[in-house]
């Protein structure tokens, strides 16, 4: 097919630094790529693909001290990919509703993945006003606040297997990994490590939001020799990371969309303690992959019963379930799945039947 | 004609509390009417006009708590205006650079009149990736960073002349009115009034990013028997507090793109003491209407020669320059001039003569 992946322009594909949708967007397009199909990637300038970059802007806005408002180059890059959209048999767009009125004569070949929370007031009216646009969800669960959207299928993210390998929980910790805010709940991972007995290693940033929350709620808790705080840390000592520690904690108090987290956790074999909020059911095999718990009593005897499952089993069901492949086939089947493709013949097995049908 | 307003749906039309492009809007909108226009204006459903009221949102954004996004709005009313575009001869729309996506196809018939400054870094990108989108600027000034973008005028903001009557000056003050901020140079005009002896009143609100300004810079100024700071005022009062001043002062250090208040002075037949920078020199008629200085000694020697001047000729001049009538004038040649008009047969003149030949 040739597929148009449109990402955000505020990190580069892939981000040099943090940066969860542009992530997803670099996974998928390099593996659509190396299936075969003739991909476009409108992204940051400084973006480094296998297909072919359709630069929005010179490099990414966020790095970028000269860009104020990033709309602007926002709707420029949209108006770029309607003027080459008849190139393309799909169009698929990560860039929140922003497309949506410039597209919405073209909806049939469109497709927009929501990347973040859908509990946001005035995101209802535009998916009304915008009723026929068809989305994606990246978790069922991510739904909850939109059940009636226009939801074209639900497509869990993937990671590239070889990025992640096989750790042996070595380091005989507890993890945390992402961001240190009230909603992610570090201080219940705490509290779960002094009750266990067993160390914790707190890898997380502090967004300036969160500063006042760190400083009066975790810090006081960091004095105790269990718990060592390593501030933020990038890709490379992820894998080191994750791989070394006997679980992931994820004892989180917030509907999260996905939790990228938790399949870079299985890609290393470290099973997951989670509470269940969110995607969380739909990403964990309870008693495979990890458990699935609601209070610290509960997180509490899940460490014993955690480090005792089989890391090797782990990595093979993240392999099963949230490889970039997996990902791209997925999106793949709704891309097959939309009219523009299916009045055009590239539908999944009615293909060589329809074309052959148009050349009567 | 028939002509569609467009305004942003921050403020209601006229707005409630402060706002300034939609008050602009309000004025021409119902100056429109009165010249036997067919209006329809595009704003927030609790707006007050003569014209059809298409609401873009129940109510004013700024006053609603349950937005978080207005853009969404913003872009479901531009949908809703690109919906019925055939309707209208012209679209006239003051919401940023918004609409350039949706209209650049029918840009021939839609002009935007830029309300704001316009030395923002990724304007231009905007407007040279949409150079064909007629824009008007309310002063000349206010083009400097984009002399060459796609100009169709300038047209100098008008007031409704019942809205201000003539005052005295009786109240023997020198006036500052709007906002406190560095740009703003109250400082300035209070050194002015010290230097001459001339009670200063200062009506003014202090936004939140000022207040750091406002409490080190002038609130120390303060202390001073000459110097009153009386803050925000409504639109009944500022009738009185310009009308019973001697001259207003306008000693501000930015390119300000227009300067309502220096109208609205004139409304009242009150002199203004302006420094030369922006839209200044378009609007003052030196000795006639105030006097425009350049430091603190030619402001200073301006002030007797102000109290001078004749109350009666400015609010002449006031009548003559910046009506609202006036205005919507200049704006009406303006959309004769579109070459979606030209081409209509709506210019002017040209208008019964093409009419006539279309019927033959």
């Amino acid at each position: 097919m040739k597929i148009a992946q449109i990402a955000p322009l505020y990190e580069s594909c892939p981000p040099r630094l943090y940066g969860g949708t542009e992530r997803v967007v670099s996974y998928l397009t390099e593996e659509l790529v190396r299936l075969g199909h003739n991909v476009t990637l409108f992204a940051s300038g400084d973006s480094q693909t296998a297909a072919d970059l359709e630069p929005g802007y010179g490099s990414a806005l966020r790095l970028d001290s000269h860009c104020q408002d990033p709309l602007v180059h926002h709707l420029i890059m949209l108006d770029c990919v309607r003027r080459r959209a008849d190139e393309f048999d799909i169009l698929h767009f990560h860039t929140d509703y922003l497309h949506f009125p410039l597209f919405a004569d073209r909806w049939d070949k469109t497709l927009k993945t929501l990347h973040g929370r859908l509990d946001l007031p005035d995101l209802p009216a535009m998916m009304r006003h915008y009723a026929m646009m068809p989305l994606v969800s990246i978790s069922d669960a991510q739904r909850a606040p939109m059940i009636w959207a226009n939801w074209h299928g639900t497509v869990h993210h993937g990671l590239p297997p070889q990025l992640y390998r096989l750790g042996d929980g070595g380091g005989g910790y507890l993890a945390f990994l992402g961001r240190i805010s009230p909603e992610k709940r570090p201080d219940r991972a705490i509290e779960i490590a002094r009750r266990t007995g067993v160390a914790l290693q707190i890898a997380a940033k502090v967004d300036r939001v969160d500063q006042g929350y760190f400083e009066t709620r975790i810090q006081p808790m960091l004095d105790d020799p269990l718990i060592e705080f390593i501030g933020e840390i990038g890709e490379v000592e992820k894998n080191t990371f994750l791989g070394d520690a006997i679980a992931l904690l994820f004892p989180i108090d917030w509907p999260e969309p996905f939790g990228m987290v938790l399949i870079e956790a299985m890609a290393t074999g470290t099973p997951v303690i989670a509470y269940g909020r969110g995607s969380v059911p739909e990403l964990i095999e309870e008693g495979l992959s990890g458990f699935i718990v609601d209070d610290l009593d509960s997180a509490t005897a899940a460490v014993p019963r955690a480090a005792a499952l089989d890391r090797g089993a782990i990595r093979q069901h993240f392999e099963a379930r949230f490889s970039a492949e997996r990902m791209a086939r997925d999106y793949l089947t709704i891309y097959e799945g939309l009219p523009a493709s299916q009045s055009r013949g590239l539908g999944s097995g009615v293909m060589t039947k329809r074309r052959a049908e148009a050349a009567d």
